[in-house]
């Protein structure tokens, strides 16, 4: 066996998610999918802390910092949200059987869904950093990014319910337009 | 021992927070609590499953759908989550120390902090099903409710890191107006 092996991440993710689907997440191991995807144990656990973990690992959060420091000059903050949607749904495009897939094993198991709260607490950590790098204020961040992640996720869902004929970053810029109408007049009550 | 206690709720809430303040809230026990209150672990047990439920049990959530019932008619979206903001932060005034306790205690733990990411969660479905009822589409009323209990959670962070001279409503108003400034032209990239 190699010591260097080309593309193990993709390889054990794969090699991964057919065991699941083929005979569910609890019965499958790590050796198993070290087996089918021709690596060692010790590779795995170079890319993946766990097999828990390898459910998250085609997700934007990895790269998600880089990426948002790569942002063009001169946009606007909703120029740069987007952006960053843009950026973000690029890397899910052709992985929506495995994102199926996913989001079925996360619902039916509740460690999962604990684990999969806190990777979005994450991401939205992620992107308020970046808004606050922007020059937005602490508590604006916060918002900013809670909501913008917030759009992402409920757009994912619609993408994932979907036949895939549309852009997940095009539904999610559509429901911030329309929560920006819905909040159209917001004041002190 | 009356078998019917008055206030029975408050008076373990007090008794409760009394003993974590003393002497932390790992070496508190049930028992104390209610020996404290002059109750019973029965009454304990009617009242919150275990302890750490007693830290969640100041807040709108369990109150909130009753409320966002009660809203009065004719209101816009905007007013409408203007309004529900005002009936929920009413709720927390006067407990401003308690609070700060209750949060202390949460960030050091994190069983605490997944508990209060589970009950934020609640509070987010409830939000969105009085948004639903008002005739909103499911992603909208999701978007709109995730938006307006994370201004409602950072306004609460604010005005208990500040002196208490702010509303919590207002803190919360004032940033979902500047979420909209910021979502200004948003459009896909």
């Amino acid at each position: 066996m190699a010591r260097w092996a080309p593309n193990a991440r993709d390889r054990l993710t794969t090699a991964a998610l057919d065991l699941f689907r083929e005979q569910g997440f609890a019965a499958t191991t790590v050796p198993q999918i070290t087996e089918r995807a021709g690596l060692t144990t010790r590779t795995f656990y170079r890319h993946f802390a766990d097999k828990r973990e390898v459910l998250f690992g085609h997700d934007a959060r990895a790269q998600a910092q880089t990426v948002l420091e790569q942002a063009p000059p001169g946009l606007s903050t909703a120029e740069f949200v987007a952006w960053g949607l843009r950026v973000m749904a690029t890397r899910f495009e052709g992985l929506r059987e495995d994102m199926r897939l996913i989001q079925e094993l996360i619902d039916a198991d509740p460690g999962l869904q604990e684990r999969a709260l806190r990777k979005r607490e994450l991401l939205n950590l992620i992107v308020r950093d970046a808004l606050r790098d922007r020059g937005l204020s602490e508590q604006r961040s916060r918002l900013l990014a809670d909501t913008t992640v917030s759009a992402l996720y409920i757009a994912l869902d619609q993408w994932l319910a979907g036949d895939g004929g549309v852009q997940i970053d095009a539904l999610a810029v559509e429901l911030l337009a329309s929560l920006r109408a819905d909040l159209d007049g917001i004041e002190t009550a």
